[in-house]
């Protein structure tokens, strides 16, 4: 992409790649950034303003499996860092879009950001706010007992455990060694576009009815960018069951936040995310 | 408007109307919508792909001045709500955004929108959300003790008395009987305009750095749409003091959250705006 | 009333009238005031000192059906204004008391009583005060999906959203066109009184023991007018089970607490509810 | 007092007695009941339709001087317990009203209150009930560092921290040895009936100002019942300097929730203050 | 114990004693102090480096059983008070370990602790305390309604609303008069040992899991002494269950703080215990 | 160490080590581990039962200087899990101690370390938790505005914005390039060891009296490890000035918790930090 005029100038980075050799992949390795952007055809209308690039993410240090672990998001997180750094100073983006449910590396890669004047948004930090408009309260579906904890981690520090209902373990967790677990994602998606029954879409309509009728939840947000091809799916399994709640995944929500951003010109505001140095300095910080 | 193609397709309303006696006016009453439309300049970049109505508001049965007290909010939320409903039955409209700043009859007429499947946007709601983003803390910056209440009442509503961190009273009134106010924000954007001292602004960069070096604000937004015109002068003067944070106001903001709504096909959750008769009704609501 | 010399001298006023045509009344139209005041059985003791006058309330004009939509709530809450007003001018009470379950109009109310230092309460406010006092938290029976938003609201507004254990909906919406849920409130007093099974009274025992066991309720207080009647039944089922808690309703609450205030000489702190214009201003608001 | 058929008969127990020997008295130790009630004048309008006893508290085994620290508390708040036992066998009374600021003993008593089915009430505690129902929030004007951790306590165990804007300390304590405080409020009431500057007086004035203006006060309360009497001369002062806030003092608030409680027939949920054996128990209780 | 050089000299005080004659015993009245400690085999790893004194309570003036009420806790709470002065006085320890699970007398005692520069814990703070450290939510299972309230008070008093999930009731409750509910704990620890099936344990196992799944507990403590003999086998089950959560028990864990604090040389801060009288005093306390 | 029958056997780890080429050091980088361990002399008698090793920490591969920005703390707290990991092999630790004020990797390191069922515990994560054992509320002095930041993540990460009065700032950031700060905490130890005033030294006295005075502090805690050497010189001049409050810096605290999880035999609850896989998964998690 270069040259462009449009008015959104998105790089969409992927949270981590793998070998060709990995076991199991969630996504096309190679081809066009179209086919390697997870559920790109319902991204496709969001899209149609937006010049973008896609990154495939750094290749992934800690294993040749997806990330769940608090390691896992800690490496991953800081191997995006320098993938940030020079999209921001090829001039060529006016927003970066991490991809990825559980946000790995987002605090320092807006901080990155914020410096060169460019706006960063990710899948959960952007789904919790704008679940936050569309209702009093939202719950979380998500995969797996270990990755349920990074979402837990993410909602205390986005300042969100009053409006969050509750994160819901549907126990599809990604494929990761020994490979023993009786189910995961893996696959689920295939399965549901070939019109079979998905147990993981199954558990997700468990789930989102409790969230609804004993958490109080009014809004469903998905944890995990495995299961973001859940959104249509269970939207409409739910209106179809009289629950009118919105469902979110998180690619489009980020998407539409850079997108507001840009639209009103503006950062994170420098007091949460300061410059270095920074101008001016306050005497004390509250919550 | 009409038979437009345009992805976003407009009515902003007006909170209210005067009469062409009354002694203030706070905006243009007649004139192309361009005109009418307060700080049109401003805004005129996120109109660009927009095609919009602009409706004058009801005309004020409450007095032939602005609103401020609890009963004219009131009454002009009450008065504005026709507009709301035949603007959806029109058929013309993907969004409507409610101009003013204290949000008048904003609850009804969403649930109102809801059912024809539009959403509806507003000022102070849609500052706070965006704010939330950007922000730890936000404080409101506004005009006068009496329009503060409304302003508090708001907070409290929408479930953002964590995330604001003060409401900051730089008692520049509305225009009202007896018109004996020492001082009011009449005539203050023209004086801005042709470079004079406002003793408003002034006020505004004073209370707006207390906010932040005390408060511990992080964001700014403004009360009311008489002082949205602020805007632009606060934040340049704030950033030309090294306090980097954004200054919102609200016509932007709510027509930001507005095309957000549109591109993500979403409108409020029927859980907390329920359809009547709700498809399906929840055994208890919870906190 | 005139030339009282009673200790409390007060103004009830119903929430709204609808036509003697409309298809259901939840309460006799015509009569003296103590037929036209619902269960006046029940306060009648609590009135034995107060010379009262009734007021039946603005005539509907969003239908000729009761209230629950955000809409119709806006539009009574208006609508009974100006009988607030009168009635302070008039010189012939020493408190309002707002009959109705969601509180209509209190906030523009109480700043009218307040400009005449007359006290206004209401129901809901004045039950969620009420039972703060005797329990560490209350739960709300109350009638229907839509209602129960209204009361959603209220619980936010005025702070109590810490002591609110839930809203429980026993699904007795008001009868309202098209008229065709299955059940409504309509005629269930009359089938509790007459010695018959309630369906009505089954539901709010079944979800008032949901609320104490599940939510952690000590009060039990009730959130529509129509559902005042509940009061004795409900809480003497709740005894005969074991449980001992307080069961509230709205009208002998907003009685005692304008009682209350009456004796206490007090009404509602002037920065709450400013005078315009206040004597004096704050500089800053804080939550 | 016997056979009486007031709707109120309360018995008013002072949270202990000095000897006749103390080195400094806060009341009068002997006289009519309206003698030793400190300031029984401001009371009288609000106890005219009350049958009512004054019980001069159990002698004081701490130590000779009046009560601060919290072994203090402890002692004369056990000390209370009997009286208030005696009271509620002698089917005398239809309400119990604990004086004294800091509540000594008051689980305890309501406890053994509800046992007999007679309400008990106490002064900070109706205070904090009494100030939300009017401001946002109230701060507690207070005499001493000690007394104000007790205050503080109070405020935790009521659940108040949310409405709390403060605890203001006016540096007055109690006499109590060494007897070498530069200050205490011993004489301060008589100096200012007399028409003397008092500097209680004026340190209150100034504390309640810094709450309203800095903490975000909109009621004040009283701590100690010592400085109780501030009540009149500050309320006057603050509206004089216009600020509409209501100031409250214990006494009245105790005895106004006294006869709410009488009039609707209410007591303590027993989920809050168990009989024991309870009739029924929960599974679970929740905050 | 005298003239220790040992790092950790400690009094550990019962809560209360019962006579010879009382109707049960929850511990042996008589004999070395490791047969009076209750579960002393648990302790002695943690008391192995530890000088330590036992002393057996004050005689119970309420009645010749065990605490649970409101007023029963109020009067050995004050009871104890002459037991933690005469040992600070002593200059034999140098911190007090007050015995227990609902805490009579803690904040008095830790006063007067202070007063001597002697750190005082106690059984439910420091589990609370400790909890809080290693998970984001503590459950509290206990034995009865009466003694639970005792419990939510103090989760109040000590400020961990947020941080306790649940109180959960397994209704075995201490034996008071008459001695007529169906099962209580009494023999309930020996039999277990026997390797008998004991219904208080299978009661706190369910309830233990019931707040995990259900009420989000990630670490038990418990509530009664006289259940602290659980900490072992409800360990065991739910670490068989597969539920990896940390059980306390309250004397292990006010040992342990007792260490912390002689191991750092602090003591509770002076502006929440303040000396009497305080060197310095504070304008204001906020929450 | 090897072989140790220690009761205490603890690693401590450096958050990073620079090159001996970097332009300023905040330690030696050389020498007995005594030498390299800043402020040994404070740290000594809480080391003097423990077997303890020390590690200088990975070599950073941000920059050869201190770590302040968001990007820097995921750096050096990825480079550092590996040490964490090797450490749990080797079998000698049976607790470990991340040393560095801002918690570099703190939440993978624990994650880690309970797989090998190692508890881990680190500087500002200890010294929240200790001093929310002392006082209602602490405030944190730090040294620089974008250091506060990371102390802010930390506050809401680990729960705590209740109890957290407020982030001080004392404006001595870590010197970095381009090294043209007006002052750093560079030599300010030193400076104060000979005698000399130390600005530091005032700034952090001056923000102590502040957060006490006027944000509601009762205990102080240090933000930055560089500056924990400021413990003892502000407590004694706190003390000096009459404010009875706790000081205090993370070593110890980090120290005294990994006893106590040591003594106690337990770890963090398996439910906040799963085992993977985890032997049993809940349905929800709740805040």
């Amino acid at each position: 992409m270069s040259q462009s005029n449009a008015r959104y100038r998105f790089l969409m980075i992927h949270a981590f790649s793998l070998s060709d050799e990995a076991r199991h992949h969630l996504r096309p390795q190679h081809g066009s950034k179209e086919t390697v952007l997870m559920n790109h055809a319902e991204l496709a209308p969001l899209l149609s303003d937006v010049d973008w690039d896609l990154h495939p993410g750094a290749r992934a240090t800690h294993g040749d499996w997806p990330v769940e672990r608090q390691e896992e998001f800690a490496m991953v997180g800081t191997n995006r860092l320098p993938i940030v750094k020079e999209a921001c100073e090829s001039g060529r983006y006016n927003a970066i879009v991490l991809l990825g449910g559980g946000d790995p590396g987002f605090f320092a890669a807006r901080e990155i950001g914020r410096r060169y004047g460019i706006p960063v948004t990710t899948c959960a930090h952007a789904q919790m706010h704008l679940a936050g408009m569309l209702g009093h309260k939202f719950s979380i579906v998500d995969i797996s007992e270990v990755h349920n904890m990074q979402m837990y981690h993410l909602v205390r520090q986005y300042g969100f455990t009053d409006r969050c209902a509750s994160i819901r373990n549907i126990d599809y967790p990604l494929p990761r060694p020994p490979y023993t677990h009786p189910h995961t994602l893996h696959g689920e998606h295939a399965k549901a576009e070939r019109g079979e029954t998905s147990g993981m879409l199954e558990a997700a309509v468990e789930e989102a009815v409790a969230a609804i009728e004993e958490d109080g939840a009014e809004v469903i947000i998905l944890g995990c960018s495995g299961a973001f091809w859940l959104q249509r799916p269970l939207q409409e399994r739910l209106v179809a069951m009289g629950w009118e709640v919105p469902v979110f995944e998180g690619y489009r929500c980020a998407i539409a936040m850079a997108k507001s951003m840009v639209d009103l010109g503006v950062n994170y505001s420098g007091l949460m995310v300061p410059s270095d140095p920074p101008p001016r300095s306050r005497r004390r910080k509250i919550f």
